[in-house]
């Protein structure tokens, strides 16, 4: 992790670089499999099973038994653990309901708009090295909420063909009965176009490998929605004098041990917070059990002192991370956080780990990287629903907004769009 | 416009299937366009200007005289239009903003969600035939009310290299300053790479034919927004005996004239509510200017009888129709709109055509076509902003919920997010 001292403005794209994300060679493979899910079904799943996660799956769908057996597999800390978080979670996403809205815009022209559920969603969980049930709670809570009528959800199996437990116990918590064994790109292409064990959805959501990330951009191309473009994580940290070392460090390093694409950013104040805080990288990243990864992503990544703090919410905003920590003295703080335009989700202060976020206290954990939290928000409630406009519109009403309809229908060139309104005004010349 | 009796729900499909859409083509046209503006900036652009608007532009942004004959040139009656459409569209949007949500989930874990203009976007308004004033107002009012910091308006030039006047004048009105007279692919080329004259921008809005719908595609993958997949427009009609057939014609008509692929859809609860539909539709589809247009695109179109509601509704969310009209006897009408699933905007009763929500009743025109109305929502005031959350954790809240995340990180065999919060509870326990 090199340190630079106040780059010039020119040089911040250069230096702050993602990682490069290569996809057209991840496509030609992704294709076929598409296709193949496409035209035989649950044959080329379980095709695929066999193929990438070497097993044999009889049952795509897992069982009430199966579901039954996890619970007894996962410790009583854990339950209660993941029951916390659920209610954090439950709390934040239902308080994020839209109100329905109805106004009158003139005399006897009511318009309205609600919030409606998108029908069905399909919820992605990766296998690989560690189980994460904290995206069934990211994921699965709102989707609730937003009374999604199906919920699907994918998950490769072990190599015994099972799900890990803890996965099931928290799908179950928050009711998703509808898990199915399958993973990587043939899990999207099969929620893409359906399969005998998986019905085809509306939307997908959920973090995933290269594979996966592929299959969900052709998905797009099917007419299924996703939650957002993915990238790497990252994580920013914002730190002057008030902020604590070894914390901004730790901070530092459990994003870095995502993955070796993960990119970490520290903005200093001064020279001296940056090298303490690199010590303290170097010091604990030692004694982490995955280490050799996060020493890769700090590679990726860089420390930069820059006094001015203009300058360094300048740099922040322009390079929108996905997790942004800002430990600054407290007089300056509401001000620091209230010039943030583009980040996605804010922790702040040195009691605030990204780590809370990530798992319990509330916030949603899929957020926009690699950039694009200049322009996505991170998943919430509204990710699930979609917004319905209505109007109704009067006798009155239409003689009341009637002409001024005509008139911008003619200067479009839009007759019959001008017909609509005049038929209806004369008839209730002739009818009153 | 053929008439379907009670078609059987596997037949819906195909019957109602929307005319094709061919986008390989276009890309491959498209693509040289984007390069050569991505290298070339604005010398490519007056070279395509050239090309396929036949005009020779020296200042590719329209300057302030341009805007202020403009104004002389739109009757009074029409400025008169645009301000009544404006202030209720205002109305609308403005209702629609997100109060800042701030809440404690746990003792000390506060969590916060703030909406934020997107910073720069991009508004393309199509040339061509018509001048797409209403398009302006869609767009900008509410790229305004969220407070986009850059709002960037590109529209190609006429023959004599202007814009139409209604366009600079309602442009002017809602205070959008940066008009660049660029339209086609090489407009969204412009807005995602930026030249001289175009900044680069975060999002881009607007609708247009194949090629812009082609390279919105294609700024997609360059990491820019856009408002929504594209497709041609679409109504559906809802009608029973209660419905005026003329009425229903003229709704029809009035989306039929957008566009040879455009495709309209009746659906009535009897073959006699059908019939006299069909023969006032032949009648004023006569009278049109753009009837040829009008009779190519009720060739996509149908009329589906039938007659139990519950069939019918099921009908209608599986089409998802951009624009929908219900117009059925009071007794049932709140009940058949309170079961739309999938629709981009509703319009009730008889009095409520389709274009008042097109031009002037205050809902946003720009919806979801071409079934999109399951998973997309039409462009609202969200559509310009994105929703960041904040958390702040006190001393006393990491010590509430430190435990839950250490537990859950564990067990996700993510040691460093573990860390972060173990470093933080030790610290306490040393300090207090």
């Amino acid at each position: 992790m090199k340190i630079l001292v106040n780059p010039a403005r020119g040089e911040w794209k250069s230096e702050l670089a993602r990682p490069v994300q290569k996809s057209k060679d991840i496509e030609k493979i992704v294709k076929p499999i598409m296709r193949k899910v496409k035209r035989q079904g649950d044959k080329a799943l379980k095709k695929f099973a066999l193929e990438y996660d070497h097993v044999s799956i009889k049952n795509l769908l897992v069982s009430r038994e199966e579901i039954a057996t996890a619970k007894l597999l996962v410790s009583e800390e854990l339950q209660k653990a993941i029951i916390q978080a659920k209610v954090n979670i439950e709390k934040f996403h239902e308080a994020q309901q839209t109100p329905d809205l109805i106004m009158e815009t003139m005399e006897g022209v009511t318009c309205m708009r609600k919030t409606v559920g998108i029908q069905k969603v399909g919820l992605y969980i990766p296998g690989g090295t560690a189980p994460l049930f904290s995206t069934v709670l990211m994921l699965g809570i709102p989707a609730n909420i937003a009374g999604c009528e199906e919920i699907v959800l994918c998950t490769p199996p072990n190599k015994e063909g099972n799900i890990h437990p803890a996965i099931l116990f928290t799908a179950d918590l928050i009711g998703i009965d509808k898990i199915i064994k399958v993973g990587g790109a043939q899990a999207v292409a099969a929620m893409t176009y359906g399969t005998e064990s998986v019905p085809s959805v509306d939307k997908i959501f959920g973090p995933g490998n290269q594979y996966v990330t592929a299959a969900k951009q052709l998905a797009v191309k099917k007419g299924v929605a996703i939650d957002m473009p993915a990238g790497p994580s990252e994580v920013l940290v914002y730190a002057d004098e008030s902020a604590i070392p070894s914390f901004v460090a730790s901070d530092l390093l459990s994003q870095a041990e995502h993955g070796i694409d993960s990119q970490v950013i520290l903005v200093a104040s001064s020279e001296k917070i940056a090298q303490r805080v690199m010590q303290e990288v170097n010091t604990q990243v030692e004694k982490l059990a995955r280490k050799e990864i996060a020493k890769r992503a700090l590679e990726n990544s860089v420390a930069v002192v820059i006094p001015n703090q203009d300058k360094a919410i300048d740099l922040i905003n322009d390079y929108a991370p996905e997790h942004l920590i800002i430990c600054v003295n407290e007089a300056d703080e509401e001000d620091v956080v209230s010039r943030i335009k583009n980040a996605g989700s804010v922790f702040i202060g040195n009691f605030t780990p990204e780590s809370a976020g990530d798992y319990a206290s509330g916030t949603n954990h899929t957020l926009p990287t690699y950039g694009y939290a200049r322009n996505y928000s991170g998943v919430s409630l509204d990710s699930f629903t979609k917004k319905i406009t209505y109007q109704k519109i009067s006798e009155k009403g239409i003689q009341n907004i009637g002409p001024t309809i005509e008139i911008m229908a003619e200067n479009e060139l839009l007759e019959a769009h001008k017909n609509a309104v005049t038929i209806r005004l004369n008839y209730l010349k002739e009818n009153q």
